[in-house]
């Protein structure tokens, strides 16, 4: 039976995750729940997994729900040290980490420094924190699994395969809502508009970086760290999310996964990897699907996927200006603060402002990270 | 050095073999060549790649060839019994049948009886005795490795996977020339654009084999047999030829290889299995495809898939009559004898008369494969 501890299990990975894991409990049991502000459900989640420890970050909440779950045999935690503490569980085999943003970094290398392999859907820990995070996991011998279903279909791509016999990745990317927008149109785009995914359902903060395409710059960045810095990465628009990525070797073969979008694919390879589970889940229809598109990434139009390229290349502090300037935009964008246009023009301003140092220690990520969400809140409030 | 017997090496599979072996002469070396009538392309072949044995089916070129290949170390062999000895050549690794038709059933079961890996190009030899085939690689402990472009596309999918994860294999069809062909317009299609394939290019006998859908009908045995006869495999149309073929696993991820349509690929994988070689062949261009197309097979208008699916459920001698009545149908076509939709005609008649029995010997095959051929050319000559 292998023990999971799941960060962030109100948000849509983790619900996706404790579905998986009910629909196989003979193998897996959810021994720690980290969650957020979602009082209700975290109660439900603790009622129905049972899992000997659980936080709330929210600790305005702590009388009510230490009173809602009196009498069941789980240590509860509220504040801010909550995830760390699951996180490194004793009897954790597995730590799922599905928290939005870079507050995943500090529980997702806590975990791996207790020696945890590390299932991970918070693409932040490695855009901010790349080097960090892979020479902890090589020290400890632990793996990183991704859940993105891009860096999964990854993952089964080189399934029996030699890394220096890949000549490339091929990233795929819906385009967002607004794949057919003219640049006229993009000047009005509203927050409602920006939340409605053709294909995937998820957060609001991804939902948006689906919409500016930031999704795929931070999944550029990902993906060089996972399967190697001098590994080419090549991005097409797919708009249909069926083939989720691909891998070319040197004998010019495309290996590819496809299938439904559907997160609890890459949540089920992740959890029984390198097996398969029986998921239960429709197959994809080929009466159906009558065809799959592909176009070039228009660069011009997306300016949040080219700004990620160069972060990674500029290197050091940048992918964490560039992840931590995005938050705080994609934040104002959603309370209307700024339009979406503005969300690059924030981010390459704070990049520019930058003073770039290397990253040797974890406060280094740390301080940039808190450098930027002032000065990304100054950009925005002398903006308006 | 892989030291390589190439049966058929005039053919198509067997030239671009040379071209594969040429690029790689610090990783292979030709051993033995077999060809059947093309003596010029022969005598080029047995100067440029040296092997120690080499073979022409054709007796009446003896001492031409002789003459024309006097003074080198080779020892040559005319007349049937050339490309036995040449498979089972004590130096040979592997033995690579590119031979067109039944008659590469025999050369290949002494190639797996004298201990010969096996590179597959002659579906037939599986199609019309794979049990036999398949039996005897497993006593003698060799590899079959195929090199049809989709059941090659199949054995990458399985890279680091296992057998019971499989749901099911999606195999793929260009649909041929005559896919958007109205049911009237194939009433009167005739050998030349029967010999126009959109995509590859093959030799005569598979070209219109691919023009009928029998050569998906025979993969589909093929498949069968490689990869378990209790595997379900369902064939898709993809009129472009990028997506090889896939497999679907128990989790509803499917993988699959793509790439340009050219046999050196599969090729290079056969010869190079498991590695892969750097093939300087050119990449799929993402930025010229902008789409895949997917439908699903019809089998009112071409009958021969469906024949060729009844034959392997009826088992026992049927997939051989199947075959044998396939080839001498098809050469009819060929020679203007017969229609284009006269093929499956014959076809389903050969199989109707066909008292089919148990096939536990080599000869049980044979005497199958004889009996039709002369009932096929029967029923030809009565029709006409």
């Amino acid at each position: 039976m292998k023990q999971i501890s799941l960060l962030g299990s109100t948000g849509s990975i983790g619900v996706s995750t404790l579905d998986v894991v009910a629909r196989n409990s003979d193998k897996f049991e959810i021994c720690g729940l980290a969650a957020g502000r979602n009082a209700d459900q975290f109660v439900e989640q603790v009622k129905q997994f049972k899992p000997k420890v659980a936080s709330l970050f929210d600790r305005s909440k702590e009388a009510e729900v230490r009173e809602r779950l009196a009498g069941l045999d789980v240590e509860l935690i509220f504040g801010e040290e909550g995830p760390v503490k699951v996180a490194t569980w004793t009897e954790c085999d597995l730590v799922v980490s599905g928290i939005v943003g870079s507050a995943g970094l500090v529980p997702a290398l806590s975990a791996i420094e207790a020696g945890k392999n590390l299932a991970l859907a918070n693409k932040e820990t490695l855009v901010v924190a790349g080097e960090l995070v892979l020479k902890a996991a090589q020290d400890k011998n632990v793996a990183i699994i991704p859940i993105d279903s891009e860096h999964s279909a990854i993952l089964q791509a080189m399934n029996g395969e030699k890394k220096e016999q890949v000549r490339k990745i091929i990233l795929t990317a819906s385009g967002g809502p607004f794949r057919t927008f003219t640049r006229e149109q993009m000047e009005h785009v509203t927050v409602e508009q920006a939340l409605n995914h053709p294909n995937w359902s998820m957060g609001n903060k991804i939902t948006i970086d689906s919409a500016t395409m930031m999704n795929k710059g931070l999944e550029y960045i990902e993906a060089k760290w996972l399967f190697g810095l001098d590994t080419r990465v090549e991005v097409i628009i797919h708009a249909q999310s069926i083939i989720h990525s691909m891998i070319e070797f040197v004998d010019t073969s495309i290996m590819a996964q496809l299938g439904i979008p559907d997160m609890r694919v890459p949540i089920a390879y992740a959890l029984s990897y390198p097996d398969r589970l029986d998921c239960e889940l429709p197959s994809l229809d080929w009466s159906q699907l009558s065809r799959l598109d592909f176009e070039p990434p228009d660069y011009e139009k997306f300016p949040c996927l080219k700004l990620a390229m160069d972060a990674l290349d500029a290197g050091q502090t940048l992918p964490t200006v560039l992840n931590a300037a995005n938050e705080i935009a994609v934040q104002a964008f959603l309370d209307e603060l700024i339009s979406f246009k503005e969300i690059p023009e924030i981010i390459r301003m704070a990049m520019q402002n930058h003073k770039s140092r290397p990253v040797t220690h974890l406060e280094d990520v740390l301080e940039a990270d808190r450098w930027t969400r002032e000065e990304a809140r100054k950009l925005i409030s002398v903006a308006h």
